[in-house]
């Protein structure tokens, strides 16, 4: 695929901090730009401020229309005007992560002092979770709100809500993590380290230099969008969903070497191809690494309870049955620290055959949840 | 790679069959080879025969070193004397499958009529389940013997066992179907077609014709054995095995784009690239179909128990807790459509954390029940 038809937007909103920052990993980025979208509006009090965090391959569009796909914000049944997110009650912010490709830098943005045209490409550096929320809270701050009252999000998005309970409790006065993990478990590092590998073996990956090229890692990319998933899905919605039907005639064809037979073959192919025109390689392997990187508890000294010692963030914890890369004995094992760190947690297992994917649809059980939980906690911060 | 440094070892035991096959698809392969290995002896009654079938990836060499390789055979602690499957007792039988690559015939195999040199490639047929059973038929048929005392199996191999059960009953005293099911979910088929979509994208695999290039598309063989390993193990024993444990300095390094950080990716990375040194990425192709087809109860109207009604074969059916790729609710199905056929069938779930793997390796409580089965099978077939 020429770089000419990736339908990346040049274009975001965007803050640019000249000051730079300094990564966990000691690295220096000499600019950060984080790009970033707004709904509602901030009271006078500065103090309804509610951060969306996005997961792997998501953005800053959560509650409107993506700009490169049309496609409608990816949580647009969780924030907006009357949703859980209640856009008239409280100013959302979303901003794509650090690392990754809609506007916030990350291994395609403009490298300092390069040649004319020059990405970061495979230099830039290694970005965790904890530098994701560095380059967050630099925005927050920016917006002139010294304590947010949630922060919220799923998968990778939960881990940055952690890491900011964790990190910045003070800023925090309710966290609520969705179908995540105070780390990333060894099968999902595998299931990440699959993903890599078939963008290396792309030769138009090139080294990590594909934009000099004009070609990008197509292929390659598509292989790891189809592996990372078949890990959203559950077994269930996948029998659900396609079962074993097959496209075309069921007879045995004499060659099928080549061609797809079943339906579910024919959607996942769709996942990969569509999922290239919108996401960066080298992010792809930038964030993957953030998620693998992530240990809370090992930040301290391998007791999680640690993280949270203190703390006077009001936690709801939501996981779903079906999720089988972020499974609920995590969420537990979560609820349970926070217990023993004596914070005021609510946890709940959401019924859903939908598998990891049930955070980002229709799921009237979870809207309820979050809804009651940030109803309650808004009370108690005087809110309402 | 270079076919060159392809280590599969070109000469191996076969049997050639110069009337040739036709296949389920109506395809005709004008000449069967079938590789083979036999252990212990045919007794004069020629009732003590044991066919073992492979899985995917494995072969012949059951019961003694690989001559490629070198490793042990591949269930040596199953077969051999005074294992399970004993050796001294039975006549044990094991043959590559049709489409294999360890000396059957399938895509790398001489095209006949095909010019000097020239293989099947991607124009060899699509083989089923069914057809992989007709040749080991073809095979035990030309040794012999008209009835095996046992078809036993773990995986695709558990397939070929429910298959021969099916189609021959009056061949099969007793079957051993383990860590399998009587048809390949979409879950399953999904893993499938991830592999098949990295081998398509490696450049070197050329359109299926890298025989004639003299490179093997290693890099996307290796992503797709990547995969499936994953597939192979469970959470528990992932994280049991590697856990979170990185190779170098815990230091989170500035640049870590490239490299790999965690001693699961490294095990990976070596489990994909040892096996294209033994591998066929055709044969590949041709064997994932062939599972994905699979669907016994398709195969009779969608009633499983239609497949085994009046059936004299005596089951037993192993499955592992932590097998998710073939999980025990498969095996239970499995049991009870036989039960509604009446037939004589005894089914256990073994306790193991190893996942759908495990039946490949030290699992007493496997080995014991599988004696037991057997034992008590010879004795009312008059083998004791």
């Amino acid at each position: 695929m020429d770089v000419a038809e990736h339908a990346l937007p040049g274009v975001h909103e965007t803050v640019r901090f000249d000051e730079g920052v300094t990564l966990e990993s000691g690295a220096v980025l000499p600019v950060l730009e984080v790009a970033y979208r707004t709904y509602g509006q901030l009271n006078a009090e500065r103090t309804n401020g509610v951060l969306v965090c996005h997961a792997l391959t998501l953005d800053q569009y959560v509650a409107e229309a993506h700009p490169a796909t049309g496609k409608p914000g990816w949580w647009a049944g969780v924030v907006g005007p009357g949703r859980p997110v209640d856009t008239e009650k409280y100013f959302v912010i979303c901003a794509n992560v650090l690392g990754g490709c809609m506007g916030s830098t990350g291994p395609r943005s403009e490298k300092p002092g390069g040649a004319a045209g020059e990405v970061w490409g495979t230099a830039f550096p290694t970005v965790t979770i904890r530098d994701m929320v560095r380059a967050q809270r630099m925005l927050v701050e920016h917006l002139g709100i010294s304590r947010l009252f949630a922060v919220i999000g799923g998968s990778m998005g939960g881990m940055q809500v952690l890491e900011w309970a964790a990190s910045h409790p003070e800023m925090v006065f309710a966290a609520v993590p969705v179908a995540t993990a105070a780390f990333h478990s060894a099968q999902n590092i595998a299931f990440h380290e699959v993903g890599r590998q078939a963008i290396f073996a792309d030769p138009d990956w090139a080294g990590g230099e594909y934009w000099q090229s004009g070609k990008m890692p197509a292929r390659g990319l598509a292989v790891a969008r189809m592996a990372a998933h078949i890990t959203y899905l559950s077994e269930q919605a996948l029998t659900r969903k396609f079962g074993r039907r097959v496209r075309g005639a069921s007879e045995i064809d004499p060659v099928t070497l080549l061609g797809d037979i079943f339906e579910v073959e024919s959607y996942l192919r769709h996942q990969g191809s569509t999922f290239v025109n919108r996401f960066d390689a080298n992010s792809y392997l930038t964030i993957t690494r953030a998620m693998d990187l992530f240990d809370l508890a090992a930040d301290h000294d391998g007791d999680l309870a640690a993280a949270f010692r203190g703390t006077k963030t009001r936690f709801c914890i939501v996981s779903f049955d079906s999720d089988w890369l972020f499974p609920t004995a995590q969420s537990r094992s979560m609820a349970r620290a926070l217990n023993r760190a004596g914070a005021n947690v609510s946890f709940v297992e959401i019924k859903s055959d939908k598998g990891h994917d049930a955070f980002l649809l229709e799921e009237p059980d979870f809207f309820r949840t979050l809804s009651g939980f940030l109803s309650g906690a808004a009370e108690r911060a005087g809110l309402s």
